[in-house]
């Protein structure tokens, strides 16, 4: 059985912690980076210890930026007056490329979740408050639809209520595309639950 | 639309340029590498940099290696008449799993395709001969069942020969549970074509 030598098998020991990433891809990745010139290799690395050294969380909403406000909250053409909170940056994200929204942000960085021990104090919700006192007219909760979304969802809510603020949630349903008879049950559970009059 | 502070659309762009990594899978893994912690982060940066200082190919067989000779072609243990031909490390890599394979390996780091512009003169058969003019008795060809790996073959049989070497390659046939009504046209010629009396 072969062995690689000890700096291969470090880097694809590396590359398998990344997500998603498992033996094989680490492997062909590794051999990928040897096969490039050591310049382009070092580029990767250095792009790494780059985003370590600059990329920081937003003051206000909690978002990855390069200075101390990020972009959006920068954005003097954001209305103020909504907030839609998410659990990770890749939602802020996905919620961009609707270009439908036009509030601002606020990232939780996780969601509460009895079973992995992570428990409101651990997220970034302690932040939300003076943000919704601030002339807030909505908040926007947009969290997966799995049972760690549904419990963050629910505790928002019935901590932002008595604010006085209006809450609403992200409608569960039947995909885009998505065919009546090969939804799950959950989903069409969802779907009738959220349904409203045409 | 969101745009990236800059340090984090570097790294999201180097992480694309790996092989099998869509813009989806970059960014989680950029946004996971931000999570981290600065020095286990830093770690797979400085594995990508070693690597690219400290390996290099086998002197004999092309293999990767740390040292001048690859662990395979130091073990005094391997069948040194024996030489398998392969084109990639990950070739060798999946013949060493299989436990069957005792002798020495030379890794062509591709194969020839007309259609790449990949002729023998750009790949490492020119360091094959002497080798097997070296006490080798069989070169068993272990390329992919695809066009390449069977010109490959046929090229360096049509050179090997005329040295009254022995030259075989691997069968190509039906695969381990792979039911004869699944198999694909050009599957069930190659099995038919490499059939042995029992």
């Amino acid at each position: 059985m072969l062995h690689y030598p000890k700096p291969l098998a470090k880097l694809v020991a590396e590359l398998e912690r990344l997500p998603g990433v498992g033996p094989k891809s680490a492997q062909r990745m590794a051999f990928y980076l040897l096969r490039q010139p050591k310049e382009e290799a070092a580029k990767l690395a250095e792009a790494i210890l780059q985003v370590k050294e600059t990329i920081r969380l937003c003051k206000e909403c909690s978002n990855f930026t390069d200075q101390e406000l990020c972009e959006i909250c920068r954005d003097p053409k954001r209305d103020r007056s909504l907030l839609c909170v998410v659990a990770e940056t890749r939602d802020l994200i996905a919620m961009e490329k609707t270009n439908e929204y036009n509030g601002l942000y606020h990232v939780l960085q996780g969601l509460i979740s009895p079973m992995d021990n992570i428990t409101p104090e651990m997220l970034r919700i302690r932040e939300l408050f003076p943000r919704v006192a601030n002339g807030v007219r909505e908040v926007i909760l947009a969290f997966n639809s799995t049972t760690e979304g549904q419990t963050t969802a629910l505790y928002l809510a019935s901590r932002l209520k008595p604010l006085g603020v209006k809450v609403t949630q992200i409608a569960h349903g039947l995909p885009a595309g998505g065919e009546l008879d090969y939804a799950d049950q959950a989903t069409l559970i969802s779907a009738l639950q959220w349904r409203r009059e045409i």
